[in-house]
């Protein structure tokens, strides 16, 4: 172990590796099988609801992402979509599983140079195969001393897993694009937060407000900066 | 900690809670709706190869269970399966995800008279969010040290899980209905298995040599038979 005892957690999805992007290309052709029944914006909104509404049930990830785009066409083709369109709808879900891994800029020597020196935790929400799956193919596996792929990031999942590895709060930096799932939970624990914003936002990981944490809340334009700031916070 | 370390490990599908009975009823259902199209055995037949051709991609779980029910209720339509069917498939996978947590009989007494005196792991593949979900609903949650859900349950994973928790194969002790998942990986590493079959077993989990280990492998009848041989294991 390092005398430093500070612990970065990374979130994964459009932090580490682009995710959003590749919503935002499947949402083009999902508007485009709906066009002949609604507007971009209906479809938009429907779609969106649609999730929200299952989101208890189904939780995040690409394969609730399909249900509820179905479901969605169904609703909004008046039950007139066809099965061969359903089935594009699964063949979009299967791309997006079987999508390559596009690592941010600067993620990779970031990673490599943190790692020695700190522990580092992989912390991401979503489905567990899929997560799995991008951590392989990401090759930068071998860097994180635990990987926690949890249902919901609050403050109770935050806590848990610190809890759980022996890290006190205030030796505990996250970094992520959203300030809802990476940032917040973790400055309301005494803890530390770079956030590196994504050019995309999924709507759901909006937070209206930025938290008030003076001296705890980083923005950071890109992963390059990160090394620079752990060095600065006297690590 | 008690002066006894023996672990004890629990499976939780058809180990503590029911659930390929309700996968069965789904199924008769899926036949229903398919009958003018094929005969029972052609549906259940492509259905079970479309879920393991999907296995990989998808992982275990409803949501992949409803994904590939589509995706078999296209194919095996010809592409004439109609909005409104598939909308009932996807209302069976949410009657799955809503359907309620029954214990298999003695598993509620069982675990609240181990966990005292040992310390208790669920340790469960499938999905996240319903694997949770289920676990909160059982009212059993309070009993397990530690709860692992995972996408795969081989001999990698559950020595990655002993190594983690600092657990000697040998006085661990997995209980479960499923020889492949549950018995074999275990007995592999040098640990012990409880083996309580279910009435129903999953063609997946089907295994066709029972693991020959000998002082190590216990069938039970029931749940209630395990307090005994934790004893007679000496513990």
């Amino acid at each position: 172990m390092p005398a430093d005892p500070l612990t970065i957690g990374f979130d994964a999805d459009d932090t580490l590796w682009h995710n959003e992007t590749i919503f935002e290309t499947v949402h083009e052709r999902f508007r485009a099988l709906l066009a002949r029944f609604h507007d971009t914006d209906t479809v938009d909104r429907t779609l969106f609801a649609t999730e929200m509404r299952n989101l208890e049930l189904y939780g995040y990830g690409v394969k609730s992402f399909t249900l509820s785009s179905i479901e969605t066409a169904i609703a909004l083709s008046g039950g007139h979509i066809s099965a061969s369109e359903i089935q594009q709808v699964l063949d979009l879900g299967r791309q997006m599983l079987e999508h390559p891994v596009e690592l941010l800029d600067g993620v990779e020597e970031t990673v490599a140079q943190l790692a020695p020196r700190h522990r580092v935790l992989l912390i991401t929400k979503g489905d567990l195969r899929d997560q799995e799956r991008k951590l392989t193919k990401s090759g930068l596996a071998a860097h994180f001393s635990a990987v926690e792929i949890v249902s919901e990031k609050n403050e109770a999942t935050y806590a848990a897993i610190l809890r759980r590895h022996g890290i006190e709060p205030r030796q505990f930096l996250m970094v992520g694009n959203s300030l809802k799932s990476d940032i917040q939970p973790v400055l309301a624990l005494g803890g530390l937060g770079a956030y590196i914003p994504y050019h995309l936002t999924w709507a759901a990981e909006h937070l209206d407000e930025v938290p008030d944490a003076p001296g705890r809340l980083f923005t950071l334009g890109s992963m390059r900066e990160l090394p620079a700031l752990v060095e600065a916070c006297g690590h």
